[in-house]
Parts: C-alpha cells; sequence; structure tokens
C-alpha cells in the first residue's frame, strides 16, 4: 500500500505492536479467548519532575476503539505472513469491543500509580487495543501537562501553540495543539487543529514578508493594507530598534480606524527589546500597541522575562511546548490487574526489583479525597471496586506504612467514570471548553506546593488496607515461585 | 468537523501555520502574486551534537505537495473567518503547486546551513507549503538522525524499532518507523509501518502473557504452542534467573524441532543479567538460543553495554528513539533566500544578532567534495546555481576568511536533484531499502571522527567567494537601511 492510499482511508486498526497479535493468536491456539480480564492505563512519574501531570487524549483512543475494523487487505496482508491461525484470522474479520472501559476524564490533574484508564474485556480485545491506548493518552497527556507548566508561568498572559512546523508529524501538530489547548493555552497557530477542534487561531507574518518586500517600511505597508484591523507586525527581520519598530509606528500612524496594533518579537533579549520597544510605543501614542514574544520559549525562559518584568503581552510558543522538549516521553503504561476465574476476580501482579515499579493488583476504585474545612484535595486512594470509603479512614504511606494518620473530615470522589458499558458508548464527551473548565476547578482545588517548577510538594496516593495486604501477599507468593 | 469525519477523509491541506494563509492572502491584495522566489530548507545544528544529521521525510513532503487540494469545506471554513479576499478563495479552490523542488535524497548525511530543499515558486505556493514541508523534514530528518546513533552504538547487531506507545501519536510511530529503518533499524514491532513501507516486523509476548498464566512455565508452554518456530521468551516477569531463565530452558528442553530460540530481557543490570543468561544457556546446550534486550535504551546505554561485553544479540529500542527524547527537536528552518525581479534575480538575506544565523541569500547550488586519493569527503561548498567547480579551488572558512586551502584532487558531486519540475514528478523515489544502501554509501566516505557521540570533529562547509562576497554585501546594505 502506498502512502497516499493509506493517508486517504487512514485506517488505524494495524497500528498495533506485533506482540499485541502474536498473543491474541496464541490465546485463541490455547482456548483461552473467552477469559475476562482486567488492565489498568497508569503513569509511574510526572514528566519534568512536576507536582501532577494533566490527562489527555481519552476522545481520540474511544474514537478508536468504536471503529476498528479489519479491512479484507488487513486479513489478506495477515494471512501472509503464515504465521497466525485461520480461526484467529476468521476472528479479526469480525473484531468488535464488546468490554467497559473506566477513566479519568481529560483536563484532570493526576498522580503516579493511580489508574487513569480500567478495562474490562476478554483478554483478546483488551490486549489488541494496548498500543493505540498507550500512544493516545501518552501524547496528549505529555504536552497538556507540558502547556499547562508554560501557561502557569505566564501569569495568566495569553500563551499561543506555534509548534507546528517542529512537532513530529501531522498528528503530533493536530492532537498536540489539542492538548496545548487543553492544558492552558489560548490558541494555535494550526489551522487545521482550529477547524477539527474549535480553537482560537492566530497568525500573520513570516520574515519571509519582510524579506520580499525588501524593507520594513513597505512590507508593514503592504501588510496593512491586506489587514488593517490586525497589524501585528514582525519587527526583527533586519534591525529591531533600528528600523523594526521605528518602521512600525510610522506604519501605525498612517492607518486609519482602531484595529488591533502590535508588534512581534523573535529574536534578541527579549526582556530587553520588549523594555524598549514598550517605551517607543507609549511614547509615539500607541499604550495600546500589544508586545508579542516568540523564540525557544518554554516555562523556564518565560518565568524569567515574568520575574524581570518584561512587559510582554503574550507568548508565542513552538517547539519545546509541541514536542515537550525537556521531557518528550510520558511514561504511562498498561499492565494486566486482574483475570476472572471461576472463583472470582484473580488480581495479579508484576514483580520489580525497585519497589515503586511493582503494580498494583486488582480491579480497583480511584478515590480523591477533598478537605471539608478548605475544599482541597489532600490525597489520592485506590481500593477494591467494592470497597467503601467513609470517615473516619485511616491513611498510610504504602512504601512506609508506620506513617499514617486518620482522615475525619474529607469528601471522597470517584474518579473514574464508565465511557464504554459492554461495547457500546455510554458518555457524553465534553466540549474543550468544558475540559479546560474542570481542569482549572481541579487545580483550584490542589494545594500551591503542587504548582511549583522545580521541587514541588509531595502528593499521597494511598492503598486501602485491603488492596496494600493483598499486594504483600501477591508479592511474596511470587517471589517465592 | 469531528475527529471520525476527519480521520475518513484526512486531508491536510489546511495544516498550515495560518500565517501562511494571511500571507498568501496579502499578497494577492498587493498584486504581488506572479512574483517567482526561492526558499531554502536547512538546519543550524545538528541534534545531540552529533557529526552530522541525516535526511528523511522528503517522500511524505512530495506526496502532500502533489495532492494539495482544499475542499469546498475548506474554502466555506475560510470563508466565515471573514478576513480573506474572495478573490484569494476563488484562489485557493483551484490551487495547485506549479514549481520546481530540487531536494538532497532521504539518506544522506548532511551538515549545519546547507540547502537540503531549494523551492521556486510563485510567492503565494512557495508560502502555502512551508508548515507541511517543515513538519515532514523535521521529524523524519530527527528520528532518522538518533536512529542511526543508535545503530552504530550496536556495532552492527540488530536494532529494533519498539517506540510505537511512546511516540507523539499515530503518525509519529508510523513515520517515525519508516525513519528509524532508513537510519539503519533492522525493524520494527509497529505492524502498520510494516505493512506500509515494508519494513521487517518484529514481536512475541509481553508481561501481560506471562500474568494471565499466572507462572513462567504456563505462560512459555502456552506460547510455545502457538509458535513453536519461534520461541524468544519474556523472562523478567517475576525472576529472571531464579524462575524466568530456569523455565524458558524446561521449555525449549520439551520443543521438538529447529525454530528459533531465545530470551528477552526488560529489566534489571542488563549487562549482569545478559552474561548470567548466556551462562545458563550454553550449559543447557542452547549456544544458538538469543539474547535480545530492551528496557529505557539509547546510544548512550547501549554503548556502554558493547563496551562492557554483555553479550546481548539484538536490542529492542523504544521511547528514546521514536521521540528522541536527549534532543527532540530538528530545527528545520525554511528561509525566502531570493525573488525574481525585473533585472534578474535579486538575493535576500535574514539578518541576525549571531553571525552564524544570517542566512545564506541566493539561488544556490550544493557541492560535495571528495577527495581523489582516498574517496572521502571533506567538505561541503555552496555556490551560486550557476557557478562551476573546478580544482584548482580556494576553500575558505566563511566566518574566518583567512583560514584557507586550495584543493587539487578532488571530485565534486551535486548533491540537490530535480524532484519536481513546473509541478510535475520528475523523480523515481528509491524504496526504503536503496535509501538505506545510500546512506550506507555515503557514511562510508565520511571520516571517523565525525561519527564520534562527544565532540565530532568539525566538517567544513564553505562558500564560493562570489556568494560569500554577496552575503557580506547584503550584511552592509541592510545593517546600514
Amino acid at each position: 500500500m502506498n502512502n497516499i492510499e493509506w493517508k486517504k482511508e487512514k485506517n488505524l486498526s494495524l497500528l498495533v505492536d506485533f506482540y499485541e497479535l502474536t498473543m491474541t493468536n496464541g490465546y485463541l491456539v490455547n482456548g483461552d479467548q473467552d477469559h475476562i480480564v482486567y488492565f489498568d492505563y497508569f503513569f509511574r512519574k510526572v514528566p519534568d519532575n512536576g507536582g501532577f501531570a494533566i490527562t489527555a487524549g481519552l476522545q481520540q483512543f474511544i474514537d478508536y476503539l468504536m471503529e476498528i475494523e479489519f479491512s479484507d487487505m488487513d486479513i489478506e496482508f495477515l494471512k501472509e505472513m503464515n504465521i497466525f491461525e485461520e480461526k484467529f484470522l476468521e476472528y479479526l474479520k469480525d473484531f468488535k469491543f464488546t468490554g467497559d472501559v473506566w477513566a479519568i476524564p481529560e483536563g484532570t490533574p493526576v498522580f503516579p500509580n493511580t489508574p487513569i484508564i480500567t478495562i474490562k474485556a476478554p483478554i483478546l480485545e483488551a490486549q489488541l487495543i494496548e498500543t493505540m491506548l498507550l500512544l493516545s493518552l501518552n501524547h496528549q497527556s505529555l504536552i497538556a501537562t507540558k502547556s499547562n507548566r508554560i501557561a502557569r508561568a505566564a501569569n495568566d498572559k495569553p500563551v499561543v501553540d506555534f509548534g507546528a512546523r517542529r512537532a513530529h508529524g501531522a498528528d503530533a501538530t493536530i492532537y498536540g495543539a489539542r492538548a496545548c489547548y487543553i492544558g492552558g493555552c489560548l490558541g494555535t497557530s494550526n489551522l487545521l487543529a482550529s477547524k477539527m477542534f474549535d480553537i482560537p487561531v492566530i497568525g500573520t507574518i513570516a520574515h519571509s514578508w519582510v524579506q520580499f518586500y525588501d524593507d520594513d517600511h513597505t512590507a508593514f505597508k503592504s501588510y496593512v493594507k491586506a489587514f488593517p484591523d490586525n497589524a501585528i507586525l514582525l519587527v526583527d527581520t533586519y534591525n529591531v530598534l533600528g528600523s523594526g519598530i521605528p518602521e512600525a509606528i510610522k506604519v501605525f500612524d498612517e492607518l486609519e480606524g482602531e484595529g488591533k496594533k502590535g508588534i512581534r518579537l523573535d529574536s534578541g533579549d527579549l526582556d530587553y527589546l520588549s523594555k524598549k520597544a514598550r517605551k517607543l510605543l507609549d511614547v509615539a501614542g500607541y499604550e495600546d500597541a500589544t508586545i508579542t514574544a516568540t523564540n525557544s520559549l518554554d516555562e523556564y525562559q518565560i518565568r524569567e522575562l515574568e520575574r524581570q518584568g518584561a512587559p510582554i503581552d503574550s507568548y508565542g510558543v513552538g517547539e519545546r511546548m509541541i514536542t515537550a522538549r525537556s521531557e518528550a516521553v510520558f511514561g504511562g503504561v498498561y499492565k494486566l490487574v486482574a483475570v476472572e476465574t471461576e472463583e472470582g476476580i484473580s488480581p495479579r501482579i508484576k514483580l520489580s526489583e525497585e519497589a515503586v515499579k511493582v503494580t498494583n493488583p486488582g480491579f480497583k476504585e480511584l478515590w480523591r479525597l477533598y478537605d471539608n474545612r478548605n475544599g482541597n484535595a489532600f490525597a489520592d486512594l485506590i481500593t477494591f471496586k467494592d470497597e467503601e470509603v467513609k470517615a473516619p479512614y485511616k491513611l498510610f504511606d504504602p512504601l512506609s506504612p508506620w506513617i499514617n494518620k486518620t482522615a475525619k473530615n474529607f469528601t471522597a470522589k470517584k474518579l473514574q467514570t464508565l465511557i464504554v458499558h459492554n461495547g457500546e458508548l455510554v458518555y457524553d464527551f465534553p466540549t474543550l471548553d468544558e475540559i479546560r473548565d474542570n481542569l482549572n476547578n481541579e487545580l483550584s482545588k490542589l494545594w500551591d506546593g503542587l504548582r511549583r517548577f522545580d521541587n514541588p510538594d509531595r502528593y499521597f496516593v494511598n492503598l486501602s488496607f485491603d488492596l496494600w495486604s493483598e499486594k504483600q501477599r501477591l508479592i511474596e507468593k511470587y517471589r517465592n515461585k
């Protein structure tokens, strides 16, 4: 299949790690295809050592889940590999996801080792969907987490995603722009993402415009001829203070009407230049003209500019946000946690040399506990699915159980919602603006200490006593095997 | 448009930074739409401070270029923004690229500030295609460059891309797998990429398989029942040396036939465990059983394992290759370099506070100079398009022109090829295997010093005297404006 054919049909059903198919074929060969199993999606570390991550990408994963369909061409391709059973290929022809999906809604602050998505399904189905689940959630959660850091650094000034050109392919720009918006950006330069997700789109001119007209004055005059109401001029093609800003002011002087006026700085010392620019604009009577800054910005650069009092009105952020350059991986994993047997749900565990990497077994519920005195979240709690959580409740550190306290005055909220039941979508996806509102609401309930970029406070994720005890039992059992 | 509709049609024509459209609309308003201009795509710094980068992504950009088409829905969407001229929307309806594209073929080692792609087209067309050109080339060149580093570290042992789950969306896995293969990987776990690009696909079992069967022995027995000829067993779910490897050996003992046997290690000290595993396998008579290592590998980890003599037969590399985690950005840019006027081709320049960031003006040719005594490339040379390059040729450092030498016995090769002429494809794209062969051939002509991961030797990129002189003239001209 050539690339153009593929783009026209874009069927992602074969976007699996190959072992998903060798395993599902293997389960069928062994007659184990009907076992119901439980998988959790979780992550182990917040990127950039931040205080929390932000969930995103659920809708794209569910879109995929609802439309998986192996075409005749796909089946033929697999058949020619000569390693799959005929009955397995027959099974794929009629594949449909029939299980349940619980998930934390998009735009929720989350913490390591908590189940963000839980899947209950026949083993074949639960296994087959792993790759797309992981890549959808890992990508968008990475970018939403990063963009939120950047938006926080900017102190409520607008941050716009300008990263399309440096993203890892078309999907990375499109869904990355979506995730940036969830995390707190005001808009994007990406027109397709704007169209698909109704995100505000922003953009005026590049250096090429100024180079084409050969001098700042002619270039700016030509631009405002086309867009008299949006005269945001790029002033650093040749010489910011010597030519760019003076010529911009001349063109503003010649402009009639009350349209938007402003400049963009894309190089040099943005603090120094923005202060100089502000003075020149103010002296010329353009106190309302805005200053936009771009050029390899991230939360650290913006934090410094804000500390220096740079009079920048908005930030355009490119490669360092759309690739999460400082830590470009969100390490979410998808682990088997339980198998239904004749005796009931049998919890399963994966061991590791590192205690923190041992998985939490069982079919579980995730709670967030809010202090009734101030409304703030003070801990997440993982229990088995059927446990109740009522005050007073004894919380303890799962790695150091002698550290404990009894919570008395709190409200416990279940974080996961049923999204898909028996293969049917039972959830109304919120709009992106609703997701942003949800995020702002949840963020307002986090202690400030979690918002620090460096050395944030630690948030406690507790296990119920029953779950912790079962985990210890399983560790003993498998260690001694 | 919802996401599912978009995926079914996947029309990327609107995947532009918004300013591409404000500018193209603006050129039309100013009556400048028919000017022929020249743009160069180049980069300024090799990621990870490496000695060279590797080009990739050209075919995907050209695919896009040949099929840009604004649908009625796209035009309607733009019309509703109420900022574009009617004649501009009419223009977009019939948009077709009519210009010329020269490019360095994929799988070529390249150096900073050399023109990798040159576009000659009417200004509207040349501007509109910027975003997709940049993201296609920047993404795949980034990953091809990284995967080549990793493949070099592995000393000709197979490296396989296992990164799908941590890539930045579906395209990043698919085209990332392609770029990994160009850079030197043996294969991928990504089945769709395998199907689309005919890349070998690899995969056996995950930890979930072992957890499902609850113990290593039952799990391995079940797996070889399905795949008796490919018994590559994952041995670290519970305890590598205590259970995983001993149970794998028992299952090998029970297997009939001469199929592939091996183990995969995915945690712990891969040097220590591989040496222990090798001994256990050898003592049991499985000298041919292979050891595959995975777990957060990159060129530095692999280099250390190779130095320690770890008896690893192949490496599976995930997140650190598919995201180029150590430096996740390939900073390629697309700059206007010349405008056709009534007096001929007028070179244009973009200045900067940093000398190295000033662009190379003009419509140019890029040459690679090979020493006839040993066949090795010793410099790249950028000239105006119509210059000849013959021995003896005086080369000088463009930033320090007093450093110079005269090259006497060399062969000069033009690196760019005409790909599209007057809007028509005039190039036969090579297969991926041909691209790999080309890369290996070119790499064999680079001095060893360029291959170091740390502090590689510097490769010289020279300008012809005429080009250098014109650049100095333009710097003076615009500085003094």
